[in-house]
């Protein structure tokens, strides 16, 4: 079926971008395709805050056709698609979202979602769930929360006053984690560094700072365009698992002066910085791709240079002592900044957790207790299951006997 | 030294892509560095018909620095970087060209630098040398040339008529073929296909049709990205060393209903045909990194949906027997359209070998007959030892007693 | 210092595998350089059940330089290198253990090492720890355990009527299994499959059955020496996760008739059967290097050929309706049979932990319950901090700013 | 059918082996298949001067299929096979041949081959075309020829005295040196480090010397077993290709100190010396396998300790300056004494061509001239589409539009 577009040119442009990214979210597709026609989700109100991008339409679409009245607002007052809000805004989504709302504005739309009387919460950062629980808010019979940082926020609110419903951990899934910072990031990170840059990588020396499992992605896709890969690690474990990857695992202060792009991946602060950037070779590049820009010392090269040269849209070159050095989307995540963040394909396994989750909310809240939980095992391996057969891979399965031989070891 | 742009935005924004392109191709720093001083070009008036882009404007300007007077217009109507022109001309360089002539206004240009009085004409396509030698033009003392196609044209002219003076082809200069297709492609290919679709390339199933040097490029990246490699071939050498790479080498038409990504890089025509489309998974995404648009039957796509949908920037959507098959910058060369063609770092070899080249007819001029060279095999050595020079690796060389032993074998 | 080498010619060639062993497992020597001064195991007595083999024998010498007083014997009455026994025997400790033990020979060995009065017992299989519990034998104060199959009987031992002392169970450290069955197994398997068929694995169609650690060794050494990986699984996670890292996931009867080598390793019995079989192609070969012999079912081979010809060493060809199949190591664990089982590096790292567990039941056991342990993390951190010292790896250190900043999140 | 071995314990052994190499060595079968029939050697007397292997013996019975009558001895006093030869001897095959010859016996084969009026030689080392041209042979109508080595004695006869007959030098096919070395050898080495050493290759850092075919064929491998891989070179292009393939390029000098194998594979004399052999760490180790055993200075080891260690079969350890330096194979070709040589699959793309050149001698020989030929391109051909009929590959064809397109261009 093909869509009828007339509208206006921004809901068109929403709704190709929609339709995009629902190609390549084929476990979505599945669920509806699979839960529909019973409407599980008939009669309840959800709220969501989230980044409202093409992802996130596929996802409040199918938890609109799955039954569901919606309300969305935006979790970050600069990532809302505009095109993307117009679409759903058409197709009967409440949304409160635009690109560039101050913070009264922001909040605003926070309240628009908890004022219409949602049952279920999904969230990004807890923004959510901490106006709800401290507003006593009735009528919630549960949440989800995609984020490291707002389950954190929820654990601590659940030590201090308690929770006032369930709420699901979708961060944690291992079919969220395993993939997530691997294999997204991994790609996302070497697309934006392209983007960016234009460079060959192949002979380059790169230099991946950290590797957990961001750093391991970057890692394998660098490598797999033909960089010459060293990593640094402050963990052994980590370095030794390096190592026998077949990287050079070498210290920072080692390689600063014959890499020639550095990509931080660490977590951490201040990870490249002067005791580095004095010794690295003309023409260096610096990029980061952990979640915030404190990886690189970006002060340090201000403080050197106070007035970069905007080389390309997102590399400036900072003059220090005779030496180029180029810093890649001011130090700020590059798979984002320069690339799109996440393939939809990505984002399919997290939003399947979720759909999961709401569905798991909708089905066992009244034995559920107020208090945090991770994504069952069933709804993970469920995810996994319909991710395999939305890319029509066919698995095995035990026979008797070996049913039988499992249960007896 | 940094430079003082006042001048206009766009000579400005040249300047910067100049720079950029600049510092990532240390060959021909290294040779400015080593020839300025002799000047070996001095006198010299020499005319370009080259694609002008910011690698160009590297070239244009090391041959300035080396003494020459230069004249140049561009070897198609729609590659001129106007940015890059308006700083060219900035410079002293008299440049005809613009981005968007037409037929009349493009052969003027060439007109212009035949009538600019060139002693060494260095061409992309043979459209100078075809003209010059038409014309029996006097004062030329000889040229070069970059393209397959032009050597082709010289060589017929050659047969027919004799040529009026010596040109050097580039093109089959190992330091070229051995890294531009399979390095520059390789890389800008996948560069496109993520530019363009966004999509994540790990778990894809990938067909790779033709296991040439780009065909060798695109797989290893591709592979390099995650993907799941399958080989089309009709050669039994090619696909005997795609089998020893570790790929699978199958027909087209047997890996039609499973491929996920198709990319044609044959060189041949009506690759990807009705036969193999109707087989084809809903939401294949078809890609050429050819030449020539002729890879993918587009007119067969377009026979069967006239007005498919524009889903991204570069992607088109047409449904097909209720599938919908998407097709990448229509069946153009995917990474020129959708990413930046070649690196810099791969132009810096092939116009390292012109620079060379031009220097070489210089001096041996009078010692050339009027017929088509090959690069001499101490230039193509030369330039791959400034270019190792240029990234700072060391070679080791023979002893006394390993030069004895060479010998005696 | 080279060491004095008189003796018997055995005594001697087990030196040469100790030393060969020795210089291959920096770790523990790295542990004697720092530890031998203090002497931490004076005056302590030690039981080991172990294999014999070349890497045991750095264990024990490095345990013996520690000052501990050692009787042992063998944990399988097949696995003793009878050169390296004479050897240890020689360097004064006390050896139970040679090659083709009978039941009642085994069994006075293991009753040999128990009435030696040790104090702490090293095990693999719990052989010493089931003995010495049942006889409620005095004097011990803990113990170790190196293999699942032990800590299950152990654990089994706690519910049932507790433990008489601790056990620290060195099985489930992550500088074990995070390397043992990845990096080892995956070599092994690879370097068994070579000496025993000595065919070319480049272009030849690789089924890897389970992408567990082990599944993911083999497939990437696999993939690395040329071979086109597929991998079949039962779990959709796992399946996930080989697709993504770019494997081609089928069932395995979707596969049986295009593989080339088959290689299980799955943990599950009877996994190529029948069914599998009768497709293959003539020529196929079967390996397996999961534990037991059962994952191949051998006997169905056996009923189709009772005479299958021994083409070489580790190969049968079985002739079942008119082709030929061949089985490499009748079905055995194919890293132990055909190959050295597991390199020293990666023994080392097993062993470390063997070690700084012995270390921490003689400095800590008047504190530890009678009851199974995991390694602590900081020995296992040690272990890891260790192996990078001996591979002479440097990592970087958090400063004190980033210290604060690990705190503050 | 399944064969009936009785005779004598010998033959059958060599039979075995025979069955083995036949089974890995496809083409040949499928030669024999579509010639058969035609029986296109009967009549002629074929002579043969070759290794006396398993693959030899695939080639010799398929001649022998085809019709030929054959008499055979072997191209080296130590290389023959005893097994093998009792086999071909059984099997009605002339055989001169025996492990362990002395240079009277060796000749006095070569003689027997020669006086068994042979009209087509194929020969490796050109001892027998030495000896039939310097005899002025009659009756002989052409020849073949395995190796280099050969290829340039012939060429020398051509120059001072004219060959008697046409000689197909087999040596620079590319079915045979683009696979040859580079997946032939690269596999071999590997496998014979491994059987050689039993060490873990992960993680260890493996300096290859050389970046030739068979550099490259090493490197691939040994990245593939995890190693971190540096290349020497002395070549600039060849260097370049090593670092875009991701390759750290250094002087061997700069990297002596800190790598953990050193493999050379240069055709050079003295690569790894004193200079480099004084900086390395304890416990290096060095292995060689280019065709002479001079690319390690083994006098240098030898002078510095006379009585090196024997510590593994294939191993010895001298100790210089308190450190021990391992040396394998006693620096001769690690694939061939510690391995079993190439596998039968790159022999059998050498052995076709052997076949087809012998097929193309006895039907062209009244119109070649008496001098060299390369295998002609049709040949070549045939055996790589013989190669990918054997492997079940199916390949495109051009379709008529294509072959006209091709024809245009």
């Amino acid at each position: 079926m093909r869509s009828n577009i007339a509208k206006t040119a921004s809901t068109a442009r929403g709704e190709l971008s929609f339709l995009w990214a629902h190609d390549h979210m084929g476990i979505i597709s599945k669920i509806k395709e699979k839960y529909m026609s019973r409407q599980p989700l008939a009669g309840y109100k959800l709220g969501f805050c989230l980044h409202i991008t093409k992802e996130t339409a596929v996802l409040l679409m199918a938890a609109k056709d799955l039954g569901a009245r919606i309300t969305a607002c935006s979790a970050n007052p600069l990532s809302t698609q505009d095109d993307v809000a117009a679409f759903l805004s058409n197709q009967g989504i409440s949304i409160y979202a635009w690109q560039g709302q101050n913070e009264k504005e922001f909040n605003e739309c926070l309240r628009k979602v908890i004022s219409s009387d949602p049952q279920i919460l999904t969230d990004d950062g807890a923004e959510l769930h901490v106006r709800a629980n401290s507003l006593r808010r009735k009528g919630i019979i549960g949440g989800t929360e995609e984020t490291t940082t707002g389950i954190t926020r929820l654990r601590a609110l659940q030590i201090k006053k308690g929770l006032i419903y369930p709420v699901v951990g979708v961060n944690d899934a291992p079919t969220k984690y395993l993939f997530d910072n691997r294999f997204g990031t991994g790609q996302s990170t070497l697309d934006g560094l392209m983007r960016a840059t234009g460079i060959l990588v192949a002979g380059k020396r790169v230099v991946v700072c950290g590797y957990g499992w961001v750093g391991k992605g970057v890692a394998t896709r660098a490598r797999g365009m033909g960089g010459i890969v060293t990593i640094t690690e402050i963990d052994p474990i980590k370095a030794l698992e390096a190592c026998m990857d077949g990287y050079d695992v070498k210290r920072l202060a080692d390689v600063a002066d014959s890499g020639d792009i550095f990509i931080t991946c660490t977590g951490q602060t201040n990870v490249i910085r002067k005791e580095h950037i004095v010794k690295m070779k003309p023409g260096v590049i610096l990029a980061n791709t952990g979640h915030f820009d404190v990886e690189i010392d970006v002060k340090y090269l201000y403080e050197q240079d106070t007035n970069p040269l905007p080389v390309r849209e997102n590399v400036d070159a900072f003059y220090i002592q005779d030496r180029k050095i180029y810093l890649v989307c001011k130090g700020r995540v590059i798979n984002l900044v320069s690339g799109e963040g996440h393939p939809p394909e990505v984002m399919s396994l997290s939003f399947a957790n979720q759909i999961f989750s709401i569905l798991f909310i909708a089905k066992y809240h009244d034995k559920l207790r107020n208090r945090l939980y991770k994504v069952p095992n069933h709804v993970n391996n469920t995810v996994a299951r319909y991710c395999i057969e939305a890319m029509k891979i066919k698995l095995d399965s035990l026979t008797r006997i070996q049913k039988a031989y499992k249960n007896s070891v």
